[in-house]
């Protein structure tokens, strides 16, 4: 017995094929390139497909399908709405493949953040938790939040918008375009903090240049101890830590798992983020829970959109 | 058929008999004085007795006791823990008052948050709500919250601890009393920042009194626009603001709920605390959000209390 999952990403759509024991036993990769709305779902439908076609050869059953979405996911109308691919305001993902799988092999379809944090919690640094978050920090942030070992989705299937968390004052209006948190210390905003540094500081010397700041630019320059790039990630360290204890107090979680492309290179600061966190967290959460950077990496949507697709015909 | 409700707080017990409609036929209440430990169990279950007499008398069928108490309630051991009340640090309330209601009535007991939220979505201000949080501000801040109509417990029951929020920095070693929110916005909280300004502010000459301040008297000299009252104040609804943004940006929820002693005199701001979650939300989540003053006020955890009893007896 075998599942499909695919990761739908901004540029690239991963698809695995994988044993009901959770083995990765073949991964392959297709970028989506310019395609818009139906286009991609005609992908999604064709990497499928083959690898249906090539499990069938030899003889394994795919009993189920389960797609990771980068975006939301309206669980009663089946359809998404993912902001970086054209089209897909309220694209009916869910018809479209039930349509191309006929009732043989149910299709599941989760968002991104929800399957990275089954993924952990099924076989990465969340193993076996019943409350968990998955702390996404890429271009955007988001949480993916299993509490009492169910998804938490909200009345709009909107919940874990973390990225939105008020965690410095005074208000700044440039807030109001992806949330506070997000704005000082997602990926996009760690350049964007970098940037401001420099135009304030008129006599700056250090290795960034003004011309296109991006945040790997800034954890270069802070290999070198650049002075910017010192201050930016040790503001980052600090909101990362406020927005773990936020999540710690709020949910007495067993574990916070932090991932995305940013850990990655903030993977080196675990130890510093554990100890701001610990000055903010209700004392006892803070006692019970451990804080970890994702094992599972660029692959945790692929293992949680398997999971969903098992728990699925699972009945849960 | 009916059910008896209690509510422990800190200085007083409240009962009451509810119909299975979720009316309130009768309420009393018993001053807790200066009882300790066991002396607390033995007020509730005289109570408790008294009231099923009295209902018996009259033919009324009690079917459940539900309790409410001010601390945590361990789910697994039935012990609760309530930092006002000497001795009950991990008091065997449940085995207590199943040995003298024995097999015939059953007893549930669950944390005053959790009825909080239990009680405005069975009969208040998140009446039929799916996805709602109770955010009682007293002497302390805590939450009660229910996603997808079951209770938020965490791995400890610990969950919803969010006087600990992290709101603004930079990090304040007297937050690690009681948390960065309930420091600053709590009842106490109130008072204290009160007194930190009016020691700050040498010339003061306003309507408070150096000697001791409480959140009334804040809220008293603010309705004379006293400088350091409306200051005070600006500053709790801008943190009120934040918290409830910070809710339902993670959960999305259907309501959020303001209660506990200081809502009572700041039920006044709830247009301003709108407004000032408004500014740091996810925008489609707050768009879906109702933000309200408890209706049920004082009696919010008998109605949860009620509603646990039921809850229970029906199997959930």
């Amino acid at each position: 017995m075998a599942v499909i999952a695919a990761d739908l990403g901004g540029t690239k759509l991963a698809t695995a094929l994988f044993d009901a024991e959770g083995g990765l036993q073949h991964k392959a990769t297709a970028p989506i390139g310019g395609r818009k709305g139906r286009a991609v779902g005609d992908l999604i439908r064709r990497e499928c497909t083959g690898l249906l076609r090539a499990a069938t050869k030899k003889g394994q059953r795919v009993k189920a399908i389960g797609i990771g979405v980068p975006g939301i996911c309206r669980m009663e109308e089946g359809t998404v709405w993912a902001p970086n691919i054209p089209g897909w305001d309220r694209y009916p993902l869910l018809e479209d493949l039930a349509a191309s799988f006929g009732g043989e092999i149910p299709v599941s379809i989760e968002s991104d953040r929800s399957c990275y944090i089954m993924g952990e919690i099924w076989k990465g640094s969340a193993s076996g938790c019943r409350n968990a978050v998955f702390l996404a920090v890429g271009t955007g942030i988001g949480a993916g939040i299993v509490m009492d070992g169910r998804l938490l989705r909200g009345a709009q299937d909107i919940g874990g918008a973390v990225g939105w968390l008020a965690l410095s004052r005074p208000f700044n209006p440039e807030f109001a375009r992806c949330g506070c948190f997000e704005y000082q210390a997602a990926g996009d905003g760690i350049a964007r903090m970098a940037r401001e540094q420099m135009a304030a500081e008129k006599g700056y010397a250090g290795l960034l240049s003004p011309k296109k700041i991006r945040a790997e630019d800034v954890f270069r320059a802070y290999e070198s101890r650049d002075p910017i790039a010192c201050r930016v990630l040790q503001d980052c360290i600090e909101l990362w830590g406020m927005a773990a204890a936020n999540l710690i107090s709020i949910f007495n979680p067993e574990a916070i798992v932090f991932g995305g492309g940013v850990f990655g290179p903030a993977g080196q600061f675990m130890e510093a983020i554990r100890k701001e966190a610990g000055k903010w967290a209700q004392p006892i959460a803070f006692k019970n829970v451990r804080i970890e950077a994702s094992t599972l990496g660029g692959d945790a949507a692929l293992y949680g959109a398997a999971f969903a697709a098992l728990d699925h015909i699972s009945g849960n």
